[in-house]
């Protein structure tokens, strides 16, 4: 076993006074118990539990993630959050060039670069994760560009659409429901024509399809050099391992709310220096006034000189709110972030495969490690599933990808739910998936 | 008196036990003390006040806007939030299609209406308001079509920057600073061509300058019927009168952080039906993905219908914030809101002019209501000033307005500060630049 791992299972035999953790049962090897000195960030965790222990939230809103009044909400994003995090979002009023604002939005600049491994320019603007392909789009793209979008799915298919708003001409490379983007496909594809980027789903929400973007990325350095790699990393960001600068990655999309642990409503982006130039060269004006690069790199940069600077108003709690999470990410240490997220997924994935069920990715090897897309077995629909879930106390999600949307169903692992497993949440889910297909009249494998 | 105004002096009279009011001399008329009974809504500020007394956030937040720990932001905006609109911000993770979410977002729009006095088409989406002069740019005008831009400061000519991003061929029919728009001018202006749209910046921030979008519009209406009366209301909505059906106003965009109350983080938007006829009837496509109403009028919809929509994943806790602020300004009157603030805006500027400092508005009959731009009087600096009322507790706001900003400071009073003035932010303002104007040696009219 990777000595990375046994840290997160020793974690498992710790447990809150508070936590309601009749559901779980979690049975660590007792050989690891005395190894908790392996935990290269234990001071760290220690000091969240105390903080959460006393977090004064936690008490004053009722709020715990295993309160039976809270419903997990365990759907790919938005995720549970930290009660530091949320207490960060009730920030009181604050101007957007208050001095205690200003660092927080200049750190998570600079710890944004930790998280995606990268000397290149993070960009943290209100909106959704939906206005980083605008961004993208009129920032990188003149009109009349080509660009290939590796398609596995639903967002694939929108960020095509966001292209060609932009005037970009969209090649699709598609792959059957289920299937990641093969290299092969995408060296013959790059033959074809000069592309000014290729865009990856990194995971497809609506499929739970990972696709490998340091092979693609490699590929493109390799074909295509001049092409800039885009990466939508919206619910792969935080839960995924990606290294923008080691494999040559120009762009990140993402948004607060998935494995980034925070609430909705920030749109994030790791941009490379690369990519920057390209942008700084291009010929036509950008076409779009929000979200022009050109009124917010001098932001970013002031911000992160600890100068404040004004084109629109921050959302200021949200950015409170991301930089407490961002603390918390790169304190606990992002690659351990990335095993915890593949162990997870791996105990999930294996939950599902012994109750009989099939995922949607073809392969668990193109599965997403921070969510599982799951077909209903025969005779269950998600007009039965998903209300006995939530009678359970768990929030899951139903299809998206409108091939097959009645057919599957969604749950997200990311963030605290496993990073913190003490929290019990993926135990308290597939427990509650077990149980419901049971009330579904499923026998299966149960 | 208007006997509007005098409930809002009664509510003077109440105190928290809680209200560290040291600074606080308020001596509402004896004669008023009897009349609390005519205040139409003050069960509902009677429930409001028990919620606060109990809330347990401002206990585990050790937040109160009067405490010393938190500085008042009295800039325009954000604005200082009610200890339940800081609450709903650190609600639980929570889906964007969860059944107590789904309502949030629907009566939200729902209240919109009552707060703009129309029958049209609201949008609550993730950005900032600069997000909305996007969302009307790309929406509403087509390439190469003429828009008249009032411009009375800074966000006038950012306002035509945005809308030529699009294509637009902006006339400017500019005023000198502190000026309002004449409506002679408008008029004049528009006899030389065919205007898509006129936009007017209600309150212009940079400038404290308030435009008369009622008299524009009734001139607009008279000479150019078709053209589309746009009003940029960000420093407006929620602090001074708008009534988007009666005075023929089609669009009103604006943010939630000023006098909507809420953190900042969602653009806020009323279109009249008239405009969704225009939007629909538009002969090229929209230049824009986020900001595509052919995307978001839907979602719109399906919430309103209390049905769950997905386009771009809405800011949830955001969306639970400005609800509770928007039921809290219908439940207390839009009407009477305007009414307090005319009266605290009244009472700042006679405070300001007996200090004997001059406004930036050349006239206080075109002066906003919900903030005020004061020049520095002779000797003293931004750099004097601000720190000095910082020491004091309050957080005020240089300029802003590139031509003079050195030169002047400026203040919000908006929301709860006005709304809930037994609070006393207002005073306390106003006290503590006394204070330290005393303190930067100004003799004037101390």
């Amino acid at each position: 076993m990777n000595t990375l791992i046994r840290p997160l299972l020793v974690q498992q035999t710790r447990r809150f006074a508070t936590s309601s953790s009749s559901t779980i049962s979690l049975r660590p090897s007792s050989s690891l118990l005395s190894s908790s000195s392996l935990r290269p960030s234990s001071s760290s965790f220690s000091s969240t539990f105390t903080r959460r222990t006393l977090s004064p939230l936690l008490a004053s809103h009722s709020y715990s993630t295993m309160s039976p009044a809270h419903k997990l909400c365990m759907i790919p994003g938005p995720i549970e959050f930290h009660e530091d995090v949320l207490q960060a979002m009730a920030t009181p009023a604050t101007s957007h060039v208050a001095p205690n604002f200003i660092p927080a939005l200049g750190e998570s600049i600079e710890l944004l670069r930790k998280v995606l491994f990268t000397s290149g320019q993070p960009f943290i603007i209100a909106g959704s994760g939906t206005l980083g392909w605008d961004m993208t789009a009129c920032n990188l793209v003149e009109a009349g560009e080509d660009v290939l979008v590796c398609n596995s799915g639903y967002f694939g298919d929108r960020f095509g659409e966001c292209l060609e708003t932009y005037g970009a001409k969209v090649t699709h490379l598609r792959v059957p429901i289920g299937e990641s983007p093969k290299l092969a496909a995408v060296a013959a594809a790059l033959k074809t024509k000069k592309f000014k980027a290729i865009t990856i789903t990194h995971v497809d929400t609506s499929t739970g399809v990972l696709s490998d973007i340091k092979g693609i990325a490699e590929v493109v350095r390799a074909e295509s050099p001049e092409t800039l790699v885009v990466v939508d990393g919206v619910c792969s960001v935080g839960s995924e391992e990606i290294r923008m600068d080691a494999w040559g990655i120009d762009v990140v999309v993402t948004a607060s709310q998935k494995a980034l642990g925070a609430p909705p409503g920030l749109c994030v982006m790791g941009v490379s220096e690369r990519a920057i130039g390209v942008f700084k060269a291009r010929k036509t004006p950008v076409a779009n006034y929000y979200a022009n690069w050109n009124r917010w790199l001098p932001i970013m940069n002031a911000y992160e000189s600890r100068k404040p600077s004004y084109f629109a108003t921050p959302a200021v709690q949200n950015v409170f709110a991301l930089h407490v999470s961002l603390k918390q990410i790169v304190e606990q240490g992002v690659e351990q972030r990335f095993v915890a997220h593949k162990v997870a997924s791996a105990k999930a994935k294996k939950f599902i495969h012994d109750l009989g069920l099939t995922l949607v990715p073809t392969k668990v090897e193109h599965a997403a490690n921070g969510m599982s897309a799951v077909y209903y077995p025969e005779g269950v629909a998600a007009t039965d599933l998903l209300p006995k879930l939530a009678a359970h106390g768990i929030v899951a999600a139903g299809g998206l990808h409108v091939e097959i949307a009645p057919k599957y169903f969604r749950i997200g692992h990311m963030g605290i739910s496993v990073t913190e497993p003490e929290r019990g949440h993926l135990e308290a889910t597939l427990n509650a998936l077990k149980a419901s297909l049971a009330e579904c009249g499923y026998k299966g494998a149960l």
